[in-house]
């Protein structure tokens, strides 16, 4: 099965951040087999014209919650709203029907977005894996592991033991790469992170969990141990390539020389850390010292939206005015961080992440047709201060197109019927809780 | 001629923050003449179902210099862009023509965005009025003053007379409010901000004027008077409720006594003051001491996209992040700020602002549908930190629908076409400088 994408602005996100104004993919089966100048190809099975469109790889979502949707705009702009809202609704309503249908809702926001990989720590995921495979997404999805009951597991060796099975039965889908996620620095055990790390090396995965996010976790940390939660990971044996750290809000200077020191990468969350009044990460000083780093868009509680054009967009803002420096982070470089370098921070730049010959076919077609799009001196300026989410055209996902013109392939409106009716418990308790 | 609104969920914005779930609205030529529950009327004309829609107030955008539409994703992370591209491209290419298709485009931009008053501060103000009078646009503009030969005047001098001329002409127009724009502290005499407020006074209107945006201004004023911008304006006797200050970054607390004892109103631009990297303005303190503070969008050179939803996401970030406090501006307050609290900053909340019997009919209806405005537990959530430009199906601006289901009433890609044609000159200069 080949595919031609012709008339594309195709930005190539390579290494030599090649471009061709006037260019053409073509797809065979899940790969690329053709990027560059108009060429004859034989046996084209299906033509997708990209006239006034920018062509770029599919975006890379390094950190999410998707089964958390239900809960978008509940309480946003409470201070206690994790104690009080999150945890209290997810151990009363949480399932794994919820988790599903949330997952296939989600994910659909984000392919409709343009994010074709997401990394996601959950619950059920299983039922999330299910979730991808029917909605047609590539993801890198961790059981949670925390020290507590949760929806899904009396404690965190049940939890772990959820977590390697999911392992062994995922590894090998073509979509799907499962990893761990001990859910924080301060909410497991030394003891649970040993076991964790053990088995995250033996599946050479990744373990995802939140660090240096919360000032309660920074003063635990101090308090208890006089280290940053990066230096207690490393005192533990569990600072290593396979981490992917997730917020570092809090980071200092000696946290960063560790962290390049043991190749650990970093999700970034802008939109999630502003929202919530935390702090900004200290971007630029991770990416100097070449620590990988991508973009996270958290839960649709924490981020609102499953989107990386506001993350893009909200990062440049917030980083020029914390380095009080407008030339910082030029839009070519943000571009970046949402698509190949993300794909390193997950470890998978080997398949995705930019348009190469032999890489899967991961591809996002933007529309410059919105009013916004218009004049483009520059492409990746338009992308990181002009587009939306909305301008999204068409989306292929392992060579397979999972959006075209706008509209997903599952309708929406069926996928939002479905998960309103599963909210049922959930919305009546949340009404409750916000008397 | 009368039009019914129906089904609308209906967020008024009036000061007790009324809402109707299942409200109707009925406009009587350019005004409303009923906002509430469900009731009979005779001799409808026209009939707008808001079925899984909000309903709002028209935004308004305290600040644009919307002419420059031509300059959107021009060297945008470039260090001295002032002075290397903008002001050497104005005065070689900015003419009478171009101003006006800039201005037909932006102001298109705006009204399929939500926002349905804008203030402006440019050169050739009778064709931006002539523009906004084509667009069915409300507008509060005034002429540049400033001390330096610009695209229209040889001087200030003559600035002051061509704006003065300006608001004579256009002071009766039911669209448009005349209004004097000098441009920043720092870049007019003494002399000269003393005759535009004798000017404003005469008039009874608004002077626009840039203040403590700068580095450069700031530096200025200390050495020079050791005194802020603002204590500068007031010891010339030009700080008053005819002021409205743009920006307003680098303001101390006495300043923001000074312009509460005036009474002084800002505009607040986050997004392009975020993206320039100069800093966050003390919004918290300026509002708790009750001046009255719009959203600005600037012009599309320094803010990008002429729309308030992200100037409504981003704003909530920075400030919740500069004051460390998620609960700081929730999301209510927030859409006041886009609503009538910039019809206040422009001193026209007695006629728009809020949806009340009697104002004029400025009304936007917002979708639900996209993926992103799901679940709704919090209208005004929703509208802060999911929804964008995007999701505005319908708009009316003195009565006249002017958006219906998400196009203008002028075709956009005609706009975009005949600004394109204007451009020609303007693009050739542009490359040659970007060399
Ligand atoms: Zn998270
Ligand atoms: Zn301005």
């Amino acid at each position: 099965m080949r595919t031609l994408i012709k008339n594309a602005w195709i930005l190539t996100m390579n290494e030599k951040m090649q471009e061709y104004k006037d260019g053409q993919i073509v797809i065979e089966d899940d790969k690329i087999l053709y990027v560059g100048k108009p060429k004859e190809f034989d046996s084209i099975d299906n033509i997708v014209d990209a006239k006034n469109c920018l062509v770029l790889p599919g975006m890379v979502n390094t950190h999410c919650h998707v089964s958390m949707l239900p809960f978008r705009s509940l309480q946003d702009d409470c201070p206690d709203r994790l104690r009080r809202f999150l945890f209290p609704l997810e151990n009363a309503c949480m399932n794994e029907d919820l988790a599903y249908y949330g997952a296939c809702y989600g994910t659909g926001e984000m392919l409709l977005s343009g994010i074709t990989t997401f990394a996601d720590m959950y619950y059920f995921m299983d039922k999330v894996a299910l979730a991808c495979e029917k909605m047609g997404i590539r993801a890198v999805l961790g059981e949670t592991i925390i020290d507590q009951p949760t929806c899904d597991a009396k404690n965190a060796v049940e939890a772990l033991k959820i977590g390697e099975k999911f392992i062994e039965e995922w590894k090998h889908h073509p979509l799907i790469t499962p990893m761990l996620a001990p859910h924080a620095t301060n909410t497991n055990t030394e003891e649970i992170f040993r076991k964790a790390m053990e088995i995250v090396k033996k599946h050479d995965t990744l373990m995802m969990t939140h660090v240096a996010e919360m000032d309660y976790e920074m003063t635990y940390f101090r308090n208890k141990y006089n280290m940053t939660p990066i230096e207690w990971l490393e005192s533990i044996s569990c600072l290593n390539q396979h981490v992917l750290a997730v917020h570092c809000i809090h980071i200092n200077e000696a946290d960063i020389q560790l962290m390049k020191k043991h190749d650990v990468k970093v999700s970034h969350c802008p939109v999630s850390n502003l929202k919530a009044g935390k702090g900004i990460a200290p971007a630029k000083d991770i990416m100097e010292n070449g620590v990988a780093m991508g973009f996270g868009t958290d839960g649709a509680s924490s981020g609102n939206t499953l989107d990386l054009f506001i993350q893009m967009r909200m990062f440049a803002g917030a980083q020029k005015t914390k380095y009080h420096d407008r030339s910082l982070f030029p839009a070519k470089e943000i571009v970046r961080i949402a698509t190949i370098e993300g794909a390193k921070a997950l470890r998978i730049d080997e398949q995705i992440g930019s348009l190469e010959v032999g890489k899967k076919a991961d591809i996002v077609l933007i529309s410059l047709e919105s009013a916004h799009m218009f004049p483009v001196y520059d492409p990746y300026s338009i992308l990181v201060y002009s587009a939306n989410a909305s301008d999204v055209k068409d989306v292929f996902v392992n060579g397979k197109q999972v959006v075209s013109d706008r509209k997903l392939k599952v309708d929406l409106s069926i996928l939002r019927e479905q998960l309103q009716k599963e909210m049922k418990e959930f919305s009546k308790k949340a009404e409750e809780l916000s008397k």
